[in-house]
């Protein structure tokens, strides 16, 4: 199921429009091109309706927020939903300042998204109204365990089902749940940490894996978690002495460039719970 | 000829102002300095006209188009103009949204444009007034072959005639062209289409070839583009196993880099038509 | 010391806020990850408050103003300063538009600067408030030399008597100063100067070494000024023939990441004016 996900994206090249932060979005259109996608970049409010119409899925990012981008984020959801496009939100530091939390619940209210992806602090924050995130890190003390992870699948579950979204934590162990299955993933590599944007990478692949496998967006988002962290655990077996994370940057999105659907299948360390 | 054109780039080292896109900007000031020029970044509209006056050349790049630096866009352009600065228009996304579109045939109107270079859907949505570009990347339906290359290189000229700037059209064969001559190339690699912003470091580039050559425009415009092709050539022979479009990324820059005039001499391949 | 500094930050952590511009955004996030710090971008005027207080330091870039991250510039200092966070200024290049250079000078009465990072021109620009910055480099009249070192270092050390701040002026030869003392520094590579960014790299790294070195800001600046340099000597030690200013830049940013204490102390290569 995981080989049939990521064919679907090299198959079928889905255009993914996002309006995400200035500090990753490079990463974001590389990884997009190396998994099969396509990316388009657009937040200004009077153009985002036309390029989400000609897209195939949306991807939201808070990181960097702007008045105007705001305004693009709800035009672009509201006519990615009337088009029946899945839309994901990546709440970047929600939790660490006021803007960013209630800008990420005013898109939960008003527009219909697919999947939510984030770290366990912001989506901890979603579910709870306010939130204790570290700048764009989870805070320690939220973290997935192996102790805690029977209370933290049963809570993104729960949230699914409040939500009727997707939810994708990810961290140490990732989650991805809809209202009645979790995925448990094991993947990845905690260097990954030491670069910035892995998350709001793995956001833009998440959207272009979702949009490409209409029928089964739950396995196709897990796929897309497997993915980068079985491209992360193959980008560090790359590395020599000396290199560091510019470096690990590079290789991680080489590996995700050269991963075929027998990989993913082979490499993915995942449950269900 | 082309190696004075490269010779002459890193003998003047001409400063380039950019308007662009908050996608690939990192990767277009990198080739500029890679290859020998000096790049300068500002869209604010009160800033524009001090910075483009202190440069040899502008370069529009309208990939993330916001309101605020379209005003930048037209006061740069005019003070580069009224300062006799060539001025290089990308019109990334042109036919993609009605934003992008008009904004691209108003700046074509206002101001006086040395070089338009895009692929061959934005191209012909502005000599057309309407297109069908696929998000930002050419609708494979108007791809220059070799079974219609006549047609597309009377097509490049009339349209440089009509608006008495050079225009550069790139894709698997590139072709730029004046009112009477049309270099047709044949350098590159497919796999630069899966590295974001190749063609934006082009325009970055093919602006301080002409700004440093401006007695030979066509010529410049030609030997830019030569020099891309063949440093996706160099890049693409230094790929090691493992790697993919992030690494081919760093080469690519890197071949520019290294590249000497008479390099890109032995290594070009166009012809006149 | 200079390990004490190193050590310090990956010690504490310490969570800087930048706002800084959209060309090198990212090389500044990585390297504040590979320093053992730990960034966050936020220029929007309503967000800047709420962020700067769960950091420990502020840094203020320049490189490409806009009006509304300029009031994000004000409101951030200003509570940075309330909360004693130490705030740090780059003056990209001020001396080469009208903006700029009032924009810094505005910034420096405004607000109470730990230190101003910039290039020699920039930092005559804000001393004389007039200047020649050639775009974002340094005037090559204006270079500071073993010539004219000891007047060059008397400037400084005046400029930070006038101002209250720390000055570093970063270009062949380095110089950070307090009022009394000026270091002299002479780690780095001329190649350095062929990479965006390496100045915006450096106000990133030295604003995480200042906040984690409260006590001994001025010794950290340097500390940071010579990691830098030193990186791009083991940067450069590693280049292998074909590479170019991209592999260039992340080898710099993987030499900072796996810099120990020890390498900085042996390595920097420096003395007290």
């Amino acid at each position: 199921m995981l080989k049939e996900c990521l064919e679907n994206v090299r198959k079928t090249v889905p255009l993914v429009h996002n309006i995400t932060n200035y500090v990753t979005v490079n990463d974001v259109a590389n990884v997009l091109l190396a998994c099969g996608g396509s990316p388009i970049m657009s937040d200004e409010a009077e153009d985002v309706e036309d390029i989400t119409s000609v897209c195939g899925g949306l991807n939201i990012n808070i990181g960097t927020l702007h008045k105007r981008s705001i305004e693009g984020m709800f035009r672009a959801g509201k006519k990615a939903n009337e088009l029946g496009h899945p839309v994901l939100l990546d709440p970047v530091g929600a939790g660490a300042s006021a803007l960013r939390t209630n800008t990420a619940l005013e898109l939960m209210k008003e527009l219909k998204l697919a999947v939510i992806r984030g770290n366990i602090s912001e989506i901890k924050t979603l579910a709870l109204g306010s939130g204790t995130t570290k700048g764009v890190d989870a805070d320690v003390a939220d973290a997935v365990t192996e102790e805690n992870l029977g209370e933290a699948a049963a809570f993104v579950k729960s949230f699914a089902k409040e939500t009727g979204s997707l939810i994708a934590v990810t961290g140490a162990i990732d989650l991805v749940s809809d209202r009645e299955k979790c995925c448990v993933i094991r993947n990845g590599r905690p260097e990954m940490g030491k670069i910035t944007g892995t998350g709001c990478q793995l956001s833009g692949m998440m959207t272009a894996y979702v949009t490409a496998n209409p029928e089964n967006r739950l396995e196709a988002a897990a796929a897309a978690v497997c993915a980068m962290g079985l491209a992360g655990e193959i980008g560090w077996s790359r590395m020599q002495e000396g290199d560091g994370n510019a470096t690990y940057r590079n290789r991680i999105i080489d590996a995700i460039y050269n991963m075929t659907g027998e990989e993913l299948e082979k490499g993915a360390k995942y449950e269900i719970r």
